[in-house]
């Protein structure tokens, strides 16, 4: 499986973000702590909104890995932005790395990433092409159970593409997940589909921690809320809020020492985040 | 659209075949001659087999242009076969330039690659995967018409995907351009769809020039014949057979100079090549 | 050889400057209309200020061509800046495409990027590198005629790296333009060198127009000046400046159709712009 | 630092030696054992004769992870050879991941490569190319200690490229290595050098395992020999020799679960093994 954070708040250099210490996305991208296999080498991208310009996010994404990366390097010093998406990937087997199986994914003006997977994915894949409008089955360039869900996600979302407030936003990926979780099963696969999805317009923020199995443990996620994310000397800092949240990251694993800053999704709990960064939880059925 | 040969014959180095001369088909990927559109520049594709080893041909693509490429050259200079496939590709609108979508397309001892078109495949695409077994729908990594047609040919000859003859596979390759052809006039588009395909198992070898418009002409596509095709001092020479044909080249356009050496394939035939170098040409209806 | 341009001026979108148009540079990769050989494929590069977050500027390069480059075409969607460059290549014979050959080259707040050639470099290249200090001996990355001339211009300089002003700058250029048409002179070679530099720190900008031999004439380069420059549908406009130049534009080639707004810049000239837009020319003897 | 293997023997499909088993050195690229940071996702290369065609070897490099290259998994079914380098790079701090830096290099007939390193290359590098004669000055591609030390080597060697035995290469290489470490001592650094090197001409080799501290241990080094190396569902073996040794390979790291077959290099000793598969041990004071 994969890492990824979203961060949203104050304005940020991306690569105060992704680069500056020892825990760092970068840094989980070859020495990730939460997993047995530590190792996401697969390629990584990222994505960001420049809400002057427009609202389609950029996202920059590469099959190398983020280790070693110069463009994304010179990228993150010179961009900065109020919410960013990164991710760094560990290829599901069967699914290669190509450019268009990097995450994030982008439609218009929203972005989305996973870190999980279907299992047997190639036994859910035409079922659940079959369920999409024209727009959604087109848009898909690649293999990945991500990209696929992110359309069924859109298609489900299709009447209210522009129209739609967070409430909507969680119920749709409420019925995402359900609808993934009874595609699989419908494949007698036994196997636990792991699901921690992250969707944003770059105002609002949704996210997953959901194993469908409920006696196996999800994939890691928290969530840390401060007045700002800082990066001093190689050391990342969240200061405390003080009532006034203005910064907030979700994060597959903590990006800062104190581990009381982040706590942890309950499992097979939806999170959301508003635009005043409020946070609430929702727990999935 | 983009520029292709097939070699087969007496063993032959690949770089001898493809980069020998003025009239290469690496020099045709910057300065192809039979084109308004001189370049061929998003990405190339080599296959090859060593029958010697097993079936399966060897593949070697890139995303970046062939002329550039110093593995291509490198390999070029190792490789030897009797039976040898080399894409250029231009992109067609829309298809992206990923390693997903670069021809030729393998699958288990079959290759298959094309020039040409599909105009708006993406209204095409839906209702070709319906038509496709499970096998051949999951083996489609990429977006191009190609990897679709080929998904096609195999579903058509699926009974007999390890028990066919010549006749056997043109006749699949006839019902496939057939197909082809009705599903993009179901889209009620008015544009001349274009068909140059290539298909071998390193044996038999089947090619297609055609344009679904009668009164237009197709893409161009040549055949030569001879004892042996050598390139001696940036020269390329097909040496005449004299009877015995030892070296057939299937080229979007003439390797040599002498442009006698090679006959245009006619509009809307397939051609044969068999496993003893027999040619023949087939009228598409 | 290549195509680049600078910009200076109105804050600007990269994908207004380098994508809107016929014209545009990322156009020119395929195209080029004034050079005999039309193909600037071998990767590319931007380079651009953002001086709200430091002197340093952004670097985006590959050895993929620009007109395919998806990551190229997003961020060009998302970056703004007052100081753009961008390069298109066609590399010399010897000078492989690779990474650490892509144009602009960057050192401290400097850009970097030349249309031009040493003709057989490889026997300068020693002689060259012997004269640097080990600073600059030891930043070059790659094999490039470019690449070494940056470091004999920065090794020239090297007092004044952060203690100058266009006046110095003119003069350095000048002297290392002198110095490299020496080295090359001095190993016998007959041919022509050509010597299109460009350097900007962000707010100064020179640039040359040279060929070593006087009797030849120079790469093409033009300047326009303007209130504004916009890309309407499609379309590459220069807004006249009625006495307030906003924007300055260097181009291998022209790109708005009206070629009135493009001065071409003397044979074996210097120009420069200054900080306020201010144009000159200095004859190079 | 790096993971290498050199084979000579029986010809044998290059997919069989790198990818075919849990200690193959396709997965040492994600999890190297016998080393603390266990990534070596910075590149990878092969290298091959086909003694049938020419002496020049082939050589695939990638500046993406070896684990996940369609391209090599592809190319090493095809390819048989008796004569095989690979490696997977773990980049030195300050040497970048590019094309250029990749090993295996070549010249000529020759292959080099190296797990090592000479701390603070940069402070040596240009004394180093002081002592090259033009045509290895000029040979230089990239930035690493590895290409250059080769240069080094092919300059002591220059007056036999073409005419030496392998008492030659041997004393040459240890002229290098003295060489080395006494162009690193100067530059007064207190750190260690390790020169693991491994040359060979396709029938030749001699390889290196060394610390300039008497009191380090060198990076590994193992030597298996026997009468036929293969893979049998997933199992390496090297089948006993009985006195008729048919297959050699020096490795990083031993690719068979029995650890008997694998004899270390001692330290500060140079292995060579003739074109007969003799195998010899050289002190290197």
């Amino acid at each position: 499986m994969c890492r990824f954070l979203v961060y949203r708040g104050r304005e940020i250099l991306v690569s105060d973000l992704l680069a500056g210490s020892e825990q760092s996305l970068i840094r989980q991208s070859y020495q990730a702590r939460e997993r047995e296999e530590p190792l996401n080498g697969d390629g990584f991208g990222v994505g960001w909104y420049a809400h002057d310009i427009d609202p389609v996010p950029g996202v920059f994404t590469s099959t190398r890995p983020a280790w070693s990366n110069r463009n994304l390097r010179r990228l993150a010093e010179k961009i900065r932005s109020t919410c960013i998406l990164a991710h760094v990937r560990a290829a599901s087997p069967g699914s290669s790395v190509t450019e268009a199986n990097c995450h994030p994914f982008q439609y218009d003006h929203f972005l989305w990433m996973q870190n999980g997977v279907i299992p047997e994915f190639v036994r859910v894949q035409r079922r659940l092409r079959k369920r999409l409008a024209d727009e959604f089955y087109n848009m898909i360039q690649g293999t990945t159970d991500t990209e696929h869900a992110f359309a069924l996600f859109l298609h489900k979302l299709r009447k209210h593409l522009h129209d739609y407030n967070l409430d909507t936003l969680q119920r749709t990926l409420a019925k995402t997940i359900r609808d993934l979780t009874k595609l699989h099963r419908e494949t007698g696969s036994r196997e636990t589909a792991f699901f921690n999805f992250a969707l944003t317009d770059g105002h609002n923020i949704i996210a997953s921690r959901f194993a469908s199995d409920p006696h196996v443990e999800p994939q890691s996620l928290y969530i840390a809320q401060g007045r700002r994310f800082v990066c001093t000397d190689g050391v990342y800092d969240m200061t405390p809020a003080d009532g006034r949240v203005e910064a907030v990251i979700l994060a597959s694993e903590p990006l800062t020492s104190d581990r009381e800053d982040w706590t942890p999704i309950p499992a097979n709990h939806l999170v959301t985040i508003s635009p005043e960064l409020h946070v609430d939880l929702v727990p999935l059925d």
